[in-house]
Order: C-alpha cells, then structure tokens, then sequence
C-alpha cells in the first residue's frame, strides 16, 4: 500500500508535494489505468458504471448477494495533497488483496469502488458519482455539467473511457449490502488528542450557495466615489456581514468564501458585477437551516444602490451513520490503537452511500489537519492500522467465520 | 460621421448596446477593415506600424513635413460603448473627408490614427499601441505579452494583419508635426454644466499595482476559523484599508480594485491566494507620488500570518498639453459652444503623444459620465459640434490660409 501510494503520488505531481488531479483529466485516468493495471493482475473484475464510478470486484461464495463495498476517490483539488481519498481507496485495495493473498472466501462479494467527481472543483457539486449512484443527483444533469472551459462530464468521460482498456458495464444504482470508507480526517482533533484512529458517527451537514451582486461598470479614472457603483466593495461589505452574523452562532460554524468573481476584472474598470460562493457547514440539522435562511435574508435585503441575487447550489443535511456498524467500529479500532468517536467536518461517498445501506467511515489523522493543500501529509503507521481496521471490519460484516480466522 | 458609427457598432455588438471589441479581436480586426474600406474609397494611402497602430493619409502641399496626426482607437473594454475611441477616429475621419470633399489643400500632411491596443484590458497595459510609438515601451516587450488563453500580442497582430488587406508600411515612431485626439468625457463634469465643448488642459496621473496574498489553502469543512490563514479574507481587509488611507487624502483621488482572482477559487477550499490590481489616479504629480509610496508601504507591513507582495504594473505621471494649443483649441470651441478647460480623469493615446510633439484634446459630454459600460451614449449634437470644432483646429494648425476659407 505504501509503495502503491508514491505510484498514485506520479499522477499530476506539482513538484511541490501534492497533486493537480481533477476528475476525469488526463492524471486522474493515469491514477485510475495504474490501479485497472494492479486489479488485473489479479484477474479481478473491473467495471464502471455510466456516471464513471469504477467497480473492483473479488466474487463472494454466494455471489448473487449485493456486494460489501469499500473504497473513496482518485481525484483532487486543484491544488490538492496525496491522501484525501488516494488513501481510501489504497487501503481499500489492500483490503480486496490481502483477502486474496490469504485465499479467504466471504460470503459477500467484495467490491473496492472509486466514485467519480467527488471533489467537484472541476464539475461541480461535490460527491457526483456516488450522488447520482444513490439517485440523488440525476444522470443528465451531472453528464451536462460543464467545466469552466465548457467541456462536459460526458465528453470527459468519453475521453477518460478510451484510454482505460476493456471494462465491463456495470447499471447505474446496483444494491449494496455494506458500505466502508477509510479517509484521512482532514481535520485536527485526531493529532491533537495523539489518536490514531477515529470512528465517524456523524457527517456534518453543508449548504452550498452562489451570491451574484449587480452594480455598474464604470471608467475607472473618471468616475467619483459617489458616482460608483462598485459590485466588488459591495461585495466585501456583504461577506463581512454574512460571515459576522453566520459565524456568531456557535464555534462548530464553518463559513467560507472559496470562489468569487469578478466582471469584467479590467485593471481601468469599476467592477459591475461579483459572483461568490458560500460553503457553509453545521452538524445539526436544525442549526443549519436556520443559517441556510439567514444567509438568503441578508443577501437579498433591499438596497438602493446594488442587486444581489442568492441560489443555493448543495443541500446536504448531516447524516448519522448505522449505529450496528460504528459500534462494531468502535469495538475493533479500540482493540487495535488508541481511538474516538468523531464527526466528519468534510462530506465523503460514505454519506451518500449512508441513504441507501447500511454505512460507516473510520479516520486516520492528518499532519495539523491540513487537506486540500500540498502539504496535506499522513504518518504511514496510521496508515497501516487504518487499512487493518477496515481490514477486519470488512471481514467482520462480509464473512464473520473468516473474521475469525483472520484474528 | 453619425452612420458610420452605427456601421462601428456592429463590430463586436453585444445585443444590450455596447460591444465587446477587445484589441486585436477578430471584431476589432472587422471594425479596422471597415474604416479602410472607406478610406481606400477616397484612395487616402493606409500604412501600419510594427505595433499595429494605422494610418490613414493625405498628403499636403509641403509632404515632406511630418504630418499633422488626429485620432483615437477602435478596441474596448469587454465589454464596453460605442463612443470610447471610436468617436475621436470617426470624428478625425470626418475631418479628412470634409477637407477632401472641398478640395482644400493643406500646408502639411494630415493623418488620421488608430492606436492599436488603447484600453490594455485583454493585453496590458493601456496605450500600448501610443506607447510604442512615443519610445515609453519596448516593442518586443509589447509584442510578447499575452492575453489570458497564451495568445501573444506578436500572433494576434499577425492575424489581424492577414485579414485586412494590403497596407503600406510605416517604420515606428516617425515624427508628428502636432496631435489631436476628440474624445467624449467618460466623466460628469460637462453634463453637470450644461456645456458641450471640454478643453482639456491636463491628464490625470495613473499608477497601477498589482498586490498578491499569500495565506494557507485549507478545507472549508474541517479548518476551524482560528486555524485559517483565509487569503482572502486578508484581502478584503487590506483593500478597505489601504482605500480608506488613500481616499481620505482629497476628492479627487481615484481608487479603484478592478480585478481580483482567487487561487484556487474552489467552493470547498479557505482561499490560499489571491492576488488584486489598485488603479490609483491623481492629477497632482507629488501627490501621486506620496499614495504610491502610501500603497506600497501598506501593502507590505509585516502580519504574522500573512505575506503580501506589491508590483508596481503603470507609472504615468500627469501630464500638462501645450499652452498654444490649449488657448488655440479655447478660442475655436468658445466661438462654437458653451466650453470649458477640463482636467482628464482618464488616460488617452495624446497622453503618450505629448512626450513627442505638442498636442492636445477635445472633450464632449457623455450620459451621466457613464463610460466602459454598454450604456455609454453620447447625443449626435454633441458629436458633431466636438468633430466641427476638431476639423476648425485642424485647419487652424495645418493650413492657416486654407482655415480662413473654411470659417
């Protein structure tokens, strides 16, 4: 796995540590060709569905069952580091690979997944393989999604296709018994207690909107101040009061401005319009609507001057995960390393695929808990004994008399 | 005059009354052959300069002299109005027909010029094309810069060139006897006053800066507020202080943050980057000077978390147009219409041109000063006065015994 890691690490390397591997490049199809290469190899059956979530599959012993499924994601942020989702699916195929080396049989089927798109810098939103799997994103609508050059998922997708060899089709929406993702935290708590494994219980709910506020061109050399209209200072104004009035709640409040833009972004322009994104997330449901509908009121309260416009763009309230699956969670990472129950600030597959099996996610920690960055970086011993924890938990819900003889 | 201009809107035309018509376009490429078709008609003699700057003769008695040269530019901002530039070359092409159409002969030759690249907003800077002409920017400098697809300013001109037909060359930077240039205000001052004419006696100085921020890319779900170093955040902060400090100096500062990028600009990443342009103007030179050094020394005080670094992208001084030709132009446009000296908030090709031979300006109102903004308009009667009164100069400086005839 380790080795397996600085192969991936190859696949839209910046040179300065991390990666720029969105979905459907031409790295991310590198990574994904490089991991097709090793499943076949061992002669597992690889398949990909028609939103290009790929299927790794080692058949159980009654193989007509839906598959345990485990796995995570390939591509990144733009910048983006070596182990958010990498991780996962790496353990994850380990996991499918160590069973195999030990010639065990599971009763289930066992299916190492990598979900399209989970990032969604290139195409928004975020997590669209695993939503349109879970049929809360439809197909269409994700295929027409462009990126900010105008290529569509489809034509990626298409392109992507041709360079991955023969891969058999796989339905849209197939059954899953169990579903089990292993991710770097991205987060603090884990370092900062000295754990090296925690148990999600919850993922926190996100709320994602765009605000676009209308002013007025105008000559920059010409115009004085009370003439301007001027969309970008309006535009701070509104982040200030949002962020200040959002972020007074409680300390579990994370709001931010990842993207805005600015028209027509000329040096000697007044700038007449702003577009910006909110990325707001809470872990309690009712919280979060109640910010969701502060955010709609005060960006669109009546001002004489400017025009501002707000579309939410993602909805994803929290999820609680099985409570059968993070017990039983909880009883095998507790054997193994010190470790905590924790909710995830950041939406994963799991979450997902939480509204159609039975789902669970186990966290390594992560140097300072920086992700989405270069520098994004996981000690390789929390790797091991996060592979080992989904190791045996898979073996646990898959075949309880090979769990067993595995301990 | 008033047809033709319609005949330029076409170009570039955006359906909501501006144009998009950036520098070297294909639309201003068609805007160009349009103004050559009608000066081929006339069999006036079209040459072009290495920068791409046109010029459209006809010849005067002593041909020998350097020529009397009137004219503006044909690219806008993106997007912009009908009146920016276009109106100063259609009025100067007015002039040289009119003189045509009665036979006059003139003492020197008389040019009309289109400055190639005057707004800078797909390849900065802003008169460039003037620029290399008066010897302030190198030519290969100005013909490696590229525009945000890569494209250089080298191919865009070699395209351009292809497509208008055979043209004379003119080497760069040949002498200029004296240059006026008419232009519509793109400022409040005239409308206000009810006048119709602006002698402009001075330009405003420009100085523009490009600030970068460097804070640390995190992910929105996981970085608590008080782990985030939130580039733009930090920005904000910097822009609303620096404008305070700078416009709190007189009214008749100008500045202006008109483009502002976020890196990576992703929905779900606290902004690691991001970098912002300050267009500030002044038409006191010491003052000028002192926020320039204000901006700078701003920009870069020590934070402990964040680092920002200023480049100092334009630095043209105010400039003060020649006194015979400012009391010339007073008398000519006080015989025509309500007029007024004028002070230019915005920067012009003649600004470049009074470095190499005496010049100077011609202002009409323009609706509510609104410029580089599709509803720029200008009334008809205010464009034909402002032409009347460039063609009386011209005549004036060209061929004092040909002007009485034409009084």
């Amino acid at each position: 796995m380790l080795d397996r890691h600085h192969a991936m690490a190859s696949h839209g390397a910046t040179g300065n540590g991390g990666v720029v591997r969105p979905a459907l490049s031409a790295e991310e199809t590198a990574a994904r060709r490089t991991l097709l290469d090793w499943a076949r190899e061992r002669r597992f059956t690889c398949a990909m569905d028609p939103i290009g979530n790929l299927f790794i599959r080692r058949p159980g012993s009654d193989d007509a069952l839906a598959p345990v499924r485990i796995g995570s994601h390939l591509d990144s942020q733009m910048p983006g580091g070596n182990y958010d989702g990498v991780y996962g699916v790496l353990a994850a195929f380990e996991v499918l690979e160590t069973i195999d080396d030990h010639g065990l049989v599971t009763k289930f089927p066992l299916e190492v997944v990598v979900w399209n798109n989970e990032e969604g810098c290139r195409f928004p939103p975020t997590t669209m393989g695993s939503a349109v799997h879970a049929g809360e994103l439809s197909i269409d609508a994700a295929l027409e999604t462009t990126d900010v050059n105008g290529v569509s998922v489809r034509s990626a997708l298409e392109a992507s296709i041709r360079s991955l060899g023969k891969l058999q089709h796989i339905p849209l929406g197939t059954p899953t018994a169990l579903y089990l993702e292993a991710h770097i935290e991205q987060g603090p708590v884990l370092e900062a207690g000295g754990l090296a494994l925690g148990v999600v219980t919850d993922i926190q709910g996100v709320a994602q909107f765009r605000v676009t506020v209308k002013g007025e061109l105008a000559h920059a050399g010409t115009t004085p101040k009370y003439l301007r209209k001027d969309a970008l200072r309006y535009a701070m104004q509104l982040i200030d009061e949002l962020s200040a009035r959002v972020e007074r709640y409680d300390d579990r409040v994370r709001f931010t401005v990842g993207s805005l833009r600015v028209f027509p972004d000329a040096v000697n322009t007044v700038p007449g319009e702003v577009s910006f994104t909110i990325d707001l997330r809470h872990p309690d449901r009712s919280v979060l609507k109640e910010l969701c509908e502060l955010i709609v009121k005060v960006s669109t309260a009546e001002d004489s001057q400017f025009v501002a416009s707000v579309v939410q763009i993602l909805d994803s309230p929290p999820v609680r995960f099985d409570s059968n699956i993070v017990s039983t969670i909880r009883q095998i990472a507790s054997s193994m390393a010190e470790s905590t129950d924790i909710i995830s600030g950041a939406t994963h597959d799991a979450k997902l695929l939480a509204s159609t099996c039975p789902a669970g996610m186990i966290f390594i920690p992560c140097y300072r808990g920086i992700s989405h960055n270069e520098d994004e970086y996981a000690e390789p011993s929390h790797m091991i004994v996060g592979a080992d924890a989904l190791l045996v938990s898979v073996l646990r819900f898959a075949a309880p008399s090979a769990c067993d003889a595995a301990h």
